[in-house]
């Protein structure tokens, strides 16, 4: 498994601290913290077995981390805790052909072998609700780990501490890396494309569209680089930026340090997939300028939900036609950097696939662009959409 | 004076920790924290006399935070430090009429009657210069207290806290609040006019032009509001978010949070002013957009320094006509809710007032919109195009 917590700073790495280490037993342990000597190394070889806590969520609203991990994480997940969805088959409810078990509790989770739980949540302002977390600090106290994607820092919460067990960490993937400065546009002297999926509300399948293309692209053999940007993108790939827990004024120069560091580890020709956040049409989103503005993009990729016509929970804004909606986000883009909005990436959702292939249809000829839903299709259309331009 | 750490969530209040208290000695003197018995409280009544640390920033970049004090405070200022302009007239150098001497030295501060030092500098990074940081503490050794608009938390700092001495505080001012949550476009149902200042760039005047406004409104009996949004305008005004210290997630929520207790501080058909940060076009801002979406402003005031044609230091971004850039804020706006660009502000530096009406008239007759220089003139006019509206 990879790293799952916050990038490191230089001079740190990532320790596990025993609960007996001297000193600083209770401010740190679970935590970054400068490499000292008598912390004891994280076992790095320790095989995580993730449980994803998803009650009502598997059916309703809020399991985005919990879907983007059982489609694309690479570490074994051993169950999904859902009481509403107990017993039923996860394909069927989801789609995602990843055959796991919906299990009522921590307690079954831990009857099936998993030793790692993750509140697999994304929930408006990041805050875990109440009652689930007396079941997190049960999980810990059977010795479970925390992979913790919420904004609370939960390796500080003293009743989280209290809980955790010798041997357990409490991994914190959204806090502010160290180290960070001002964006100065240097993204835009990289000879690496970098494609920026941009969308008309928040939680429609950005970072599932950036996870598809680079697939795409590694399948055709182009260089390739993913920018987890969020939570759940961190959690699947194992590095990236948490920007909505990044202070604003360091939030473009935290993009443009994360895609640097992606285009260092590719060739020049490469191609640079920069997991896109929120929307221009949200009240409550200001995290796609910040990459907007630090990976200076060279293509966009729209990102709609077929049919939607209103923001979710906010049914006072109107999505507008998308040639629109894309033009509005090539407007943004034009004073430092021009860039293309080069296709169109359609979430089908539940529909049959004969009515997604309808609605490509009808937005291509609507707008001109290559439209697919990529999680049905493949990212190839859209990868040569990039690749042409 | 005013309050002038950050604003303080339900359950806190504003306390002066005694380098003897028990427990929490070295954590938290000079800071906010739960309100305990054993804390003693900061003596509100003990007058503030300013000197504002300025080395080289009277006449070189950066003495944004200085020359904004300068301009609005209503605490006394004894002296500005700046060893490259000592001595020479504050009023003859900036323009702003107020008799502060110049001195060299901390040192000659604390001779002059100074108790509080601000360094008032607006810094890339909000790094207070190394050079600095030994003068700050030898400010502290001789009795100061510290208003700090810099990122770093100096009451954490272990040499702040020994140089601080009993009686005197610690300001943090840019700190995120305790209490924020996502916006969800509040502001929108407001009666209040919100009025937000835009800019072409960074550092141009959008706090002096909304400054300038809210004592024009107040000048005319319209019941008015200034809604400060940066560590400057918390000092002047005493209250405020410090925008750029917030997590991305909760930046639209704090703005819109702060622009609700405004409006209740007001009469309906008020105006509140807000505090515009950044550009839609420099690589590193994002925090304007921030400030669209939390106050959904009803008109937006375009800032502009006269004669600028890139934005500065980063050269290969030019400024379009500022028509254009108009077109551009409103066009980001529109989704959600429309809201006109009423007005320009031009920012006349040091030019003669015959240059500085030729260019206002210049501007007008290019875009149509009412244009003025705010400080040399006054904020009626366009005052009195935000009430046309």
């Amino acid at each position: 498994m990879p790293a799952l917590c916050q990038p490191l700073a230089d001079g740190q790495e990532r320790v596990q601290v025993a609960k007996t280490s001297p000193g600083r037993q209770c401010e740190s342990h679970g935590q970054i913290v400068p490499t000292l000597g008598y912390y004891r190394r994280m076992a790095e070889t320790t095989e995580r077995r993730l449980a994803l806590l998803m009650h009502g969520a598997i059916q309703g609203d809020g399991g985005k981390m919990g879907l983007g991990l059982l489609r694309y994480s690479e570490d074994p997940i051993i169950c999904v805790i859902d009481k509403e969805s107990v017993g039923q088959d996860i394909t069927a409810l989801t789609g995602i052909p990843r055959p796991v078990p919906i299990v009522a509790s921590v307690e079954d989770a831990a009857a099936l072998g998993a030793n790692t739980l993750v509140p697999a949540i994304a929930p408006a302002g990041g805050a875990l609700p109440p009652e689930w977390r007396a079941e997190v600090g049960r999980a810990l106290r059977m010795g479970f780990s925390l992979i913790n994607g919420l904004h609370e820092k939960m390796a500080d919460a003293p009743d989280m501490r209290d809980a955790l067990q010798p041997g357990a960490t409490i991994y914190d993937v959204r806090q502010e890396p160290a180290g960070l400065d001002n964006s100065s546009g240097l993204a835009r002297d990289l000879a690496a494309k970098r494609v920026l999926t941009v969308g008309t509300d928040m939680a429609i399948g950005k970072m599932t569209t950036s996870l598809e293309l680079h697939a795409a692209a590694k399948r055709r053999g182009v260089p390739s680089a993913f920018v987890a940007t969020g939570q759940i993108g961190i959690c699947i790939s194992g590095a990236g930026i948490p920007l909505d827990a990044i202070r604003v004024d360091f939030a473009p120069g935290a993009v443009e340090k994360a895609v640097l560091e992606a285009a260092a580890k590719i060739e020049d020709q490469g191609i640079i997939w920069v997991e896109g956040q929120g929307s221009v049409l949200h009240p409550a989103s200001s995290a796609w300028l910040a990459l907007i503005r630090g990976s200076i993009p060279t293509e966009l990729i729209l990102c709609h939900r077929i049919g939607q016509e209103r923001i979710m929970r906010i049914p006072w804004v109107k999505i507008p036609p998308l040639a629109e909606v894309a033009a509005l986000y090539e407007a943004i883009c034009a004073p430092i950097q021009p860039a293309k909005v080069v296709g169109i990436a359609l979430n089908g959702g539940y529909l049959p696939d004969d009515d997604v292939r309808a609605a490509c249809e009808a937005i291509e000829a609507e707008t001109g662009l290559p439209t697919t839903d990529t999680v049905r299709f493949g990212g190839e259309k859209l990868l040569d959409a990039v690749l042409r331009n």
